[in-house]
């Protein structure tokens, strides 16, 4: 027998399978319902819009879009998401500020590899995305969580671990803070602009940059549009992460990252030694999609979907749940995703096999916190599952909920219950 | 202004663009013969068949193509390169050994990822494929080179390397040797049956693993196919890398790896944090382009044309090339390039210069080695270019030769005829 753990490289070693998705193959029994996912409702994917485009990219392009493409990616799906970002957020960029990637995954990949050493610090907000997180981890670095409020990160907060990290020498190694201002996942919560500017003068202040991650920015359901930070960065030192995943479909991985030139540069050199090149088929279909006016038209179509989904999952919340002190939950103005909040007492991974013994599942809070906190949260999911399954189960939850609360106030350990 | 250099990471910092790229840019003018790249054919592209399967995925399984993936892969395309490897090569595998990435540089990334620690040693073949040394590098290993002969790896000299890493105490620092057994990139070589069964032996002697990257196997044009090494290896030290970008077409960027267990198992969770899967669209039409028969029909064209051009390549060279002593050029029976070494008092960096101003181009061969060796060597492309081309361009690079070699025997240094 090969012993691999000899072989395997210590980042290896410290790699996990990502909790969400063992969590969603428990559940992958038909019965449940869940609210787990983070996809895309396929009900409203431009099936025949991309039918259509394909089949003219091939008939008119197919060799061309058959073959290898530049690494920097398509020149002229570059120039459209460029007029795209301009028109949504007053993001003023040239080709040398946009590299096309295999979705924003892939960003949240590439961006650590050129910035992080092992041991350099990421400021991140409490909680934020899994799959960013275990990106920073992958390079050795560190995830260190800053609290949010309802307008996002607590910039005093921010500023004091900064200064903290300042004071023990560790300056040089804070790199950047990486935030998701709109509609964060998990919590729905949306940066508001005075604290974006803030944040800005912060990255100028103590040298660091800013990665901001926008999936969901253009699923906006109600309120106003806040300027991109990148559009508020006058010193240059944004990365933003753009994709065609949340808007367009996810099938075809595709994204964009707008940054300084430099930092293009270095991205180019990365994505070449990971994978080359994005599919130039997928750039020329998603290309001549944009031309025709279709993902404006695209995004219109998932707004309204949404909003209703949305409102709808937020009615049954306000009608199932049982009233109890330091239960309550985010009310977002866009994005995929609501956050609830229960008290402390209730710990959501107990909960988590109550609730998927009564046919509805959730993530837990503590998958989105690098150490492991936020353990009486949970992440709800309001774009994929159908109004009836939002309203049956829903009506689980808070089912489920309510008498965990009662065992433990009787004293039962909920673990026996459920084991 | 801001100071990137003092925020990359130190992989970064060693982060070059590819030699060959930007030796593609500089020779962009449509006038230069370019033996250069490493394209196939797009003539050959099966655009008909592609539109036909591509129109019949979006109509009966639209919605599902479009949305996320599984990180290891359409199970349907699994179960099919599995029958396909096992004609091919008598590869035993099961869905647990598969992965399906994003075209085979990914693999060249993960595999080094989950593998490769800082100052670990990379065995590879002297020449070997530049984007396998960058991967390498990246990750801050070493590749250090051992000689090939026209039967591929020198068993002598790789055991003696293998002994003096061993001796020095570094052994547990060599983790693999990475191969190109078929028509090896660059040189056209392809490893004998018995160095194959040799090396397998080594790495079980000496606790490594062998990197076996097949992207050319399937285009033989002559000589009988040799047993890929995994279907050789009764240890389970072999991980195999096999691409579509070849035998179908690299617009899709698809591919997949054949590996342990364990090996895929990290693989996966690397792939995660990566870029999550691989387009599910693309996996989906490459599934029913295969069901269909489509691929063995493809891979039949693909030969019958590559055979004509290495043909006519190999009499071109015959026919127009100077004899010089020590002017040899390798006659590979499959792949894509074949390898040409000039007298050693030939740089074909120097040469280079020339070369471009007489419209012709090649890869210099000291680009494929990690030392910088092979200054005498050049590789050419034989699928690209139409037979016009080949015609053409051998001419010209017969001549650039030989008035080089001329310039050099009167004393002219070569770089001052050419500024």
């Amino acid at each position: 027998m090969v012993d691999f753990n000899s072989l395997f490289s210590t980042n290896a070693h410290g790699m996990k399978r990502s909790e969400i998705r063992e969590l969603l193959k428990i559940i992958n029994r038909p019965e449940v319902i869940s609210f787990a996912g983070g996809l895309p409702a396929a009900k409203l994917f431009p099936v025949q819009e991309i039918r259509e485009v394909t089949d003219y990219i091939l008939e008119t392009e197919g060799r061309k879009a058959l073959q290898y493409g530049s690494t920097e990616g398509d020149g002229r799906l570059i120039k459209l998401v460029i007029e795209h970002m301009a028109k949504d957020g007053g993001i003023k960029a040239t080709a040398d500020n946009i590299i096309v990637v295999t979705a924003s995954q892939q960003s949240l990949d590439l961006v650590p590899k050129i910035l992080l050493n092992p041991n350099d610090i990421v400021l991140v907000e409490e909680p934020s995305y899994v799959g960013a997180l275990q990106a920073i981890v992958s390079y050795g670095a560190q995830a260190v969580p800053v609290a949010i409020d309802k307008d996002g990160l607590k910039m005093d907060q921010l500023e004091k671990t900064i200064q903290d990290i300042h004071k023990r020498g560790d300056g040089g190694r804070l790199k950047m803070v990486y935030t998701i201002p709109d509609f964060q996942n998990p919590s729905g919560i949306t940066m508001s602009l005075e604290r974006r500017k803030a944040l800005v003068e912060l990255a100028e202040k103590y040298n660091f940059l800013i990665l901001e991650d926008t999936p969901y920015r253009q699923l906006r359901y109600t309120g106003e549009s806040v300027a991109p930070i990148y559009a508020l960065d006058s010193y240059g030192r944004t990365i933003s992460l753009f994709t065609f995943s949340k808007i367009f479909c996810p099938g075809f991985r595709l994204g964009w990252v707008v940054a300084p030139k430099p930092i293009i540069e270095k991205l180019v050199i990365a994505k070449q030694a990971t994978d080359l090149c994005t599919a130039p088929f997928t750039q020329a279909i998603t290309y001549e999609f944009l031309k025709r006016g279709y993902l404006d038209q695209q995004i219109k179509k998932i707004v309204v979907d949404y909003r209703e989904q949305r409102d709808f999952m937020l009615a049954a919340l306000e009608r199932e749940m049982p009233k109890m002190e330091g239960l309550t939950w985010t009310k977002p103005d866009g994005g995929l995703f609501l956050w609830v909040t229960l008290p402390e007492r209730i710990n959501t991974r107990d909960l988590f096999h109550m609730a998927i013994e009564n046919n509805v599942a959730y993530v837990v809070g503590d998958a989105f916190h690098p150490q492991g906190e936020c353990k009486n949260s949970m992440r709800l999911n309001f774009s994929y599952p159908t109004k009836e399954q939002i309203d049956k189960g829903i009506k689980s939850l808070a089912n489920v909920v309510k008498i965990y609360d009662e065992n433990l106030r009787k004293g039962k350990v909920s673990t026996t219950v459920t084991p």
